[in-house]
């Protein structure tokens, strides 16, 4: 016999048993389609790659939250991936580089990070996502919000909201609106996440502390949003995210908070979150972005449905297995497979139906309830 | 710009793009839908383990192929997966111990490992097998051959064959019907495995030699093999191979070279490898075994699908694409995707429907030629 903690796994790692696996694979399953029935063609990049390569692809990319280690092979360090759209990204940039933009990517995989947190102790994660690469503008921003609210729903989840932002807020408006110099853009960004009004005058950036109050349901903080920007410098941001909330109202409850940057390392005008009901955290986030090393610019969302798995599987039908005993029909068992029945072949007259989960047995070439 | 070496994949490790992806997911959806018809429960491990967990539960799983790093959080050494057998070895003696058996379950993943070699330089790769616990008599053995087979030819494989051995034929006949010390089994062995006559006499193993000769077709190399037999200490197992062999005539081509081990590191009484038409090297190994740790009797198999994605993506049908105009009628466009249409949306008036892979355009609600 081993030790038994042997078997233990280690923190933040989980087994999916049948129940959720089912789910997992099915939400996987869904979304995928959809994305390829709106045109995105699937690829797969390693779980694995040089650790400089994931680092120049998205700057926003940690790979010290990476797993990483020396290639007896090469010599050099790899890293086991914790996030796929920089996989993509580098796809774009060197195998599909000639293919014709704007060019319609999507994939599904696992990743894994070192740390987890308190608010996500999971260390690995299945991402699903698409990346449009070759615009940002405000169509290929709605085409992609549409797409994650439409994936979501074919997944399960209900109740879909989402939540916009402005990343590069900041920037725009200290050039001009509200001017700051650059080496207090950080302290100001922070005391917006932080949505702390005193931190921001203690900061410089009095400001920007209406800001703080342009956020919640879409049309009034836009209107809000407006009114603050009276130099325009945001004109075409807010246009922009207008149009996006006229493409996909009514799919989803929208909201905004044009100063949230958390999960928003590497976007840059535009970036979403997506929440849906009973599904505890953010089930996705998306955004405008330049892939590194190109500059092109894309826009593209992954989906973290782990959660979403959580809240469905309780219900993920695992379909009807029926029974098929010592010496049965055969050629009747494959036409019942091919109706949707599950069959659970018995191996020895000690094999019993019910205790095998089976609802039905093959009896006299059809399936009769045990 | 990046340093463009920096973009290569490390050795053995490439992206699939959209042609061999389509083809590798499609293999794995089809094939995962076999084995839950055959009433196979999904189950997913996590990519990393504990390596002493991962090196408990097969024998023959060597933790020196899998890259290990020590995980800052538990302080212990940790490995990327190069096997899912051994995992669903472990769920079976843990999360699924209460579970009653047989206990049939499936699996689809990647799997790294860090070392290529000639034959098969690919470092990572997809595995897809199930695993059926609680039984490694002939009926499970025959149930699972069959279902390899039946699970390939649903991912496309053509011209199936199926190659039987006899993973402990060594240590069965060694006991009485051709007796050799203990110390002298593995020179035995190995030689059979070089099918080396000379090096059999020169290892003390000349009564091995008929060995070499009872392979090839399942049924003549069945009877070399039986009249080799002359003490019956092989007969419980040949009965076993000629009933499973029984099963699946007709499915596939059988042949018997009972003294092969490669791949059967961990197997007990029976193994087999599956080959198809065009496809290098093996698609598919399996047999029986006892689970590490709990000794729990099983039978399962993998399949490998990398080479058979090369054979067939090139016939791999992406699915036509149907090119959405700038306002276009999109419930139009929603039936079409319902009846199986993918869907490329104009971003502005610079896309192309030719350019972008489109064999047909929305006009008038309808799907008509380019």
């Amino acid at each position: 016999m081993s030790d038994p903690t042997s078997d233990l796994l280690p923190e933040g790692l989980e087994d999916r048993l049948p129940q959720s696996a089912a789910a997992a694979a099915r939400i996987e399953r869904d979304a995928m389609a959809v994305m390829g029935a709106h045109g995105f063609d699937r690829v797969r990049p390693p779980l694995i790659e040089f650790e400089k390569s994931m680092a120049t692809r998205t700057d926003g990319l940690m790979t010290r939250h990476m797993f990483r280690f020396v290639d007896p092979r090469s010599l050099r360090t790899l890293a086991l991936r914790s996030d796929i759209t920089a996989q993509v990204g580098r796809i774009a940039a060197t195998g599909l580089s000639d293919a014709p933009r704007p060019l319609r990517l999507c994939y599904a995989g696992q990743v894994v990070r070192i740390a987890g947190d308190q608010l996500e102790p999971r260390r690995e994660n299945l991402q699903i996502g698409a990346e449009l690469i070759g615009s940002d503008s405000a169509a290929a921003a709605g085409e992609m919000v549409e797409l994650a609210i439409t994936a979501l729903e074919a997944a399960g989840a209900t109740g879909i909201s989402v939540d916009f932002t402005l990343p590069d807020l900041v920037d725009t408006l200290a050039a001009e609106t509200f001017p700051l110099a650059e080496e207090k853009r950080d302290a100001v960004r922070r005391e917006l996440d932080a949505k702390d009004a005193g931190g921001l005058t203690d900061a410089g950036g009095e400001a920007y502390i209406p800001l703080l109050f342009a956020t919640g349901p879409f049309d009034d903080a836009l209107e809000k949003l407006r009114a603050i920007d009276a130099g325009g410098a945001l004109s075409s941001r807010l246009e922009g995210l207008q149009q996006i909330a006229d493409r996909v109202r009514g799919r989803a409850r929208l909201t905004l908070d044009p100063s949230e940057r958390h999960g928003f390392e590497y976007q840059s005008w535009f970036g979403f979150t997506i929440f849906a009901d009973g599904v505890r955290g953010a089930v996705g986030r998306g955004g405008t972005y330049l892939i590194g090393g190109t500059g092109e610019p894309a826009t593209g969302f992954s989906l973290y449905p782990e959660e979403l798995v959580e809240a469905v599987k309780a219900q993920e039908s695992l379909g009807n297995k029926l029974f098929l005993p010592l010496g049965h029909d055969r050629s009747a068992a494959t036409r019942l497979r091919g109706q949707g029945w599950r069959t659970v072949e018995a191996l020895s007259d000690a094999d019993d139906a019910a205790a095998l989960g089976c609802s039905h047995l093959l009896d006299g070439g059809e399936a009769k309830p045990v």
